[in-house]
């Protein structure tokens, strides 16, 4: 795809829109294999400033990262009856290995539960050695029918926490740090404001006892879910021996959490930011924060400029961002500009000769608005402007979040809704599947939690949308990704 | 197993001890995988310290991360002959997914060339793109008949770079520049003083034209290859069409290189520094620098020491140090001395009544030693320590392996070496397969390199050692893991 061609408007195809995005910024590309991506070094510095920042997050809480083995025998999987039938359907299967059919099948881990569980009944004997906190980064497989690149992925990336827990209450509190854990990093990483509560029965992770949830609205107006965290109960613990010795001296299982991110957040990042030049990103994980593009005519002013703008670089660099110098020769400024903005690079510093003169830079930020700084308040106001950048984003996200938010829905509001501009609804749910399954089937809609108190209406709703009974919840509704 | 038993001795036999260690310290453990192991947090731990030097160092010299899939189609590997033939026996094969027979079978990455080298031929078009200097961090599966912990499992982890090159200089000033910054790592970070040298063609690469290896001797006398780098020539470009514009214009091949280093190395620490007690970490590598252990009878002791231990850890904190307080109740500090000592930290703070009384704590080195250390001082002296400690472990070890390198070495001489103590034998080489096969059958010991002009003999050897013709060069044997 040659780079003078036009970007396809958001608002003309959002899915085209973003699929350009993805290639044409060079964050991932389609790789020979079935629905599998090849993550490009511009989208993997993503993903590993993401990395960094909720790696630090868990450790701070306590959890430590292991490694466990990627193929699972095909029998584990079966040990616990709801597991098996929600991730059997989607897994790749190995048969055969050092030339010989394999006496048992190794299926490629869609989700570590089971292999975990069977290390922790190794591990855990007393209740002294709980509670244990694990967390691993590790690639996951899932043989998905329809794909997208980050949000859909055969062969994704994630980070999975595996926690075992005393009681009830103590695997509940968990399960829900964890959520808020997760909400904090969208909202103060990624500037994307969440949604986060309970997932209903038919959206609950296979084998859970409660599963918890992330929703972001996209630009769209159709939600993502960008991260779940579930309170297993004793349910794996049963399933592969996980007991323990309590104070008291008997005998007792365990109690799991397991909660996950993707590099689907890659995905939700475009999608919340992006605009019709291209990819937005938010400082915190722009892996290049700061741009300089030196600008001349003559070679005398070529020295001039580059000695000013990697002087510029070091001062930078030195307080502490991340900085390069686009001093590529034989391309015009121009032509530099629209492509670090299609990269997303949230700020551009110009040097010409008249700047280098008088003392100063213009200062280009990727949202749009030029300025002129003074050298000696360079470093000073480049730093001012990515904490305005990084906080503006997440107002931004959070007002269009909230502009496309419709309480109290009724029925025909609802489909109305969902046969137009989409967004979150809220409305009553009296928590009955059958209704659950009406709205679905008439609206293409699922209930996308049952909203945290934080998250709910001011006054909940009476009557259930569907069926217009008394309801015992107020619900949140979307189409998803 | 009880950490009361007494570890068996490295004398007495080094491979027990090897496993002792690894299971003991909590580094791994065995799964119920066929040869995949788990890895332990503080196993990880050690990984992720190494995971981040490397990391900083491939990125200060170009090298950008990226991800590639996982699955190969089975026809890709055999596109460059010798590459197939080298690791079609060891693969893994997925025919099944999503409930159906493959088309073609997917096989799980034994290396990446063939997967990245397809993509590079995308990417690259003109001599404007190059070099490409790519690197993964990835899990690898190769189908091993005897496995070890650490040292050869079916998974493992591992990073593996890729580069593209306008011609055969620049592929091997890479392939050389890699094994140098190997080399410093070992040396800087792990206190591993490795020889480096180039592979002769029964120990090369599949599909490579040149492979240069790392090679580190273990306590137990035997090398180990603790990291290859290859200069691929351009059988890959051609087996994957990774052609390119020149700057006159015209079409040509790239030259690549492919180099990796894996968790294999976790177990050459262990081998490299451990001693009858367990582990011995370097302190650039130990997740836990410094342990502080609270001695106390009382309960008003205990508040003391445990207020004074804390107040230090602060204060070793923030002079950058990772360190950690034993405050658990009802374990006697000579137990917890043995733990820690086991887990291989390098330094131990004991602070009892008295020393709060002195103003002072009992700083224990893992080598060896006790000192008081005056609490005004404590911060300095405490890193000035570990400073050494990395010095001396560095120093201890190249004084091992000089003491074990024989040099000039004759027929008999090898055969009676490799059949008693081991170590590194130089001597003269003709160049000839036969005698390198010869030598093999006779001493079980192979070259592990020709070494690079700074390892070899003064005085080169003049006779081969197996046939007493002309040496063309001198080379290293050794028995090897």
């Amino acid at each position: 795809m040659s780079e003078d061609q036009r970007l396809t408007k958001r608002s003309e195809d959002f899915s085209a829109w973003y699929n350009e995005v993805v290639l044409r910024a060079e964050l991932a590309d389609y790789s020979p294999v079935r629905g599998c991506m090849v993550i490009r070094p511009r989208g993997y510095a993503i993903w590993e400033l993401m990395q960094r920042a909720l790696d630090d997050m868990l450790k701070a809480t306590g959890h430590q990262n292991a490694y466990f083995p990627m193929l699972i025998p095909e029998s584990f999987l079966a040990r616990e009856a709801e597991h098996v039938e929600g991730f059997a359907p989607q897994t790749a299967v190995v048969t055969r290995a050092g030339g010989k059919e394999l006496e048992e099948p190794l299926v490629l881990r869609p989700t570590s539960e089971t292999i975990i569980y069977a290390m922790f009944a190794k591990w855990i004997q007393s209740y002294r050695d709980l509670p244990l906190l694990i967390n691993q980064w590790a690639n996951i497989v899932r043989w998905e029918k329809r794909t997208r690149l980050f949000l859909r992925t055969t062969e994704f990336l994630w980070q999975e926490g595996h926690t075992a827990h005393i009681n009830e209450e103590e695997a509940e509190t968990e399960a829900r740090s964890i959520l808020a854990l997760y909400r904090r990093f969208m909202e103060e990483w990624m500037a994307m404001p969440v949604i986060t509560g309970l997932k209903t029965e038919s959206e609950r992770f296979a084998g859970a006892l409660r599963t918890y949830g992330c929703e972001a609205l996209m630009q769209d107006n159709k939600a993502l879910q960008a991260g779940t965290s579930h309170n297993l109960g004793q349910n794996f613990a049963k399933a592969f021996d996980v007991d323990y010795q309590t104070a008291a001296g008997q005998m007792d299982y365990v109690w799991n959490t397991s909660w996950g991110v993707s590099t689907r957040l890659v995905g939700a990042l475009i999608m919340t930011h992006g605009d019709d030049k291209g990819l937005v990103l938010p400082p915190r994980l722009a892996p290049v924060q700061v741009m300089i593009v030196p600008i001349w005519k003559t070679d005398a002013d070529r020295v001039a400029v580059l000695q000013v703008s990697h002087r510029v670089s070091e001062v930078l660099r030195e307080s502490g961002l991340r900085v390069e110098v686009d001093d590529r020769d034989g391309m015009k400024p121009g032509a530099k500009y629209y492509q670090w903005e299609l990269r997303g690079v949230p700020v551009r510093l110009e040097i010409g000769p008249r700047d280098v003169a008088e003392g100063q830079a213009i200062l280009a930020r990727r949202t749009g608005g030029k300025v002129p700084v003074k050298m000696d308040e360079i470093s000073e106001f480049v730093n001012e402007t990515l904490e305005m950048l990084q906080r503006s984003l997440l107002d931004s996200a959070k007002s269009r979040q909230a502009q496309n938010s419709v309480r109290d829905v009724t029925m025909d509001q609802l489909v109305e809704l969902m046969a137009g501009k989409g967004g979150f609804a809220y409305g009553g749910f009296c928590g009955n599947a059958a209704c659950e399954q009406r709205i679905k089937d008439e609206t293409k809609a699922t209930i996308r939690v049952i909203p945290d108190p934080d998250f709910q209406s001011e006054r909940k709703p009476r009557k259930c949308v569907a069926c217009g009974e008394a309801a015992t919840t107020e619900a949140v509704w979307a189409k998803a990704y």
